[in-house]
């Protein structure tokens, strides 16, 4: 049997302080001793499915070509189906049939087929209702990087019936920019679902002040490329590394000085005072 | 020199502000550069060595052929012995002689043999008194990895003399069954000691209703299979993923709720208006 | 091309909770899937270059031959200089010019050469302002792994006008030793700037009680060699394992206890009444 995938990537929501990472890494080198796992992380909120897809749609593009694998599933132990989803740039993808392979499937060109995991003698049996991760999916992904085809798994399901998620789309009236927050990272740093066409479309160049609203009161901050460029504790906005604008400070959190999460929603607005 | 165990596992009390485990992970590819890590886990809280000895006694048997090292050592730097086991199953333990290795040791087929480790010049001299897991531990993983034999690393000592560990026993009084809390987990779910014969001793099936005393109060739980069939922020008590009840609840944290610990008392009864 | 190191060696203040750390490991694996990263660690606080810098010194002399990328850059996205510093004892360093790098040269001997990273088509175009770990410093550790001379990133520039970071130095004077704090960990023990031999300058010898003097408070400790010669919750001062003296407690934390933090003063002085 030839390897089909030297790397089989991991994304979770099990944290650090257990042993369920690493589990999972032994299980996967009792069956692929060759296959390396390359952990894109397993910091993701307990159960927060959106966020996990959000951060696996934006890292899978910077992967090697690999078997990707993401674990964030509330309904585990459920009759949820369990799936590998065949994209089309070839990488597949392993997980709960829940929304959390959506935005990585599109960033690989669209799922292209899709089987739902069902053959029992490819799994850690007796599977547990709590641990598919060591249970079903790593045992599957070890499988399909050493050359399994996906079909056998088990059945073909529609790719139409699997559980999309969709990012929210930013809306711009007249001379605002409604977003939200869809990301806040370690360094305090809020990601938006808004990109710099937005604020282009309402008439912010780089080098302006934006009023910004959120959670019920109003900052300022510069439209610019660095952190730096602001004074100490002062906002930034700007494009990060994901052609999303972000909301950050200078050597402090915006996350914590504005109060902001998940979810919240953002409006900007060009300041008038600007100078051009 | 052949190497004997392509993979070296490594748990500790280490965590990840610090460079201790990737100095650890240094250290070993220094003296032996094609054997490969498993970080099974660096969370266990600080010097808790009966957690320690918990998690290693679960994962072990989840991992591919190895040597294991543990290294949860709050009596580093006295006359405490360090250790080479060996087991009835083959991979040989390594770590400090406080019990953290003895659970693993009885989940490889019991340990049938033990050195202690003295042999200066397998070490990273001079040797400190303050981080064994870099200066003894892995650089005698690391040899015993590429086939030296335990008998070198030292004296044998008689495997009667090593500390153990034993899981404390539950207990099925009548109509109770007096457990204790054996581990957290990051999802806020409580492991206990106790299984699913000795509810069933008490006449609990699946599906009934139990009363969960804990902390000195008394709650309701639904004996089940999967945390997602009970209502949002309802107690389920149901079979882990190591064959060990937890009590869980869906989407959220039992550990905050119950305000609960390892080592807590706990006491299930059935509840008289379970329906069947 | 033959592989010039096997390993590159990664520290970072990317922290556990995101994909950042993940990301890199991927854009390495795309470009040189057959080299291997050693995380040193990624829980430098953020931002805070001098705790990198001393985390990085320490930890090379344990790592393999390696290309050692440090990425802790509140500078991203400005004119700071991105530069690869080769050092006497041979493993190049890369990462931004601010210090980081600098004590490491030191401990491999010192910097003997030093190019500024400009060469575009060796980085993720567009290079983002704000994840240069993803774009810049990765691809460049990669290729240099694989064997591209250091001189392929760009002008060479000065090794005398890199930004240095030099440890503070402690002071002896006449019965007193004055230090700080340079590091705490996640035991809770403070790492200090001071050396035995300023313990010894002023009388003092292993066994003999201290006044530690921190945060406008006095304490006593014990100048000893295991955490666990004191009682549980009493202060010891030893020698750690970089031949720095630490202040530690027989399980308990120094860092909670002392309330201190890196960069606080500690004074030391023997105390009168030590029995000799």
């Amino acid at each position: 049997m030839t390897i089909s995938f030297r790397f089989v990537t991991f994304l979770s929501d099990y944290g650090y302080e257990d042993e369920f990472v690493g589990i999972c890494h032994g299980v996967l080198k009792r069956i692929a001793p060759e296959v390396e796992v390359i952990d894109i992380g397993h910091g993701i909120p307990p159960q927060d499915v959106e966020a996990g897809a959000l951060v696996l749609g934006q890292a899978v593009t910077f992967m090697p070509p690999a078997v990707h694998v993401a674990v964030v599933d509330p309904r585990v132990g459920t009759d949820r189906r369990a799936v590998v989803i065949g994209t089309r740039a070839g990488p597949p993808l392993v997980g709960p049939d829940n929304g959390v392979l959506w935005l990585a499937a599109e960033a690989l060109g669209g799922a292209v087929q899709a089987h739902s995991i069902e053959r029992e003698e490819l799994l850690l049996t007796p599977v547990s209702r709590t641990f598919q991760g060591r249970d079903v999916f790593m045992p599957v992904a070890a499988r399909l990087a050493l050359g399994m085809p996906p079909e056998d798994v088990g059945p073909e399901v529609p790719v139409d019936s699997l559980v999309r998620f969709e990012m929210p789309k930013p809306r711009v009236d007249d001379d605002h920019v409604h977003g939200q927050v869809v990301q806040t990272d370690h360094f305090g740093n809020l990601q938006l679902n808004v990109h710099r066409q937005e604020l282009e479309d309402i008439g912010v160049l780089l080098g302006d002040r934006l009023e910004i609203r959120i959670g019920g009161k109003s900052h300022t901050g510069l439209y610019c490329l660095a952190f730096a460029e602001v004074p100490l504790g002062r906002f930034a906005v700007l494009e990060d590394s994901y052609r999303l604008l972000s909301i950050g400070m200078n050597r402090g959190s915006a996350t914590r000085v504005l109060q902001a999460a998940r979810g919240d929603a953002v409006i900007f607005a060009r300041l008038r005072d600007s100078a051009r």
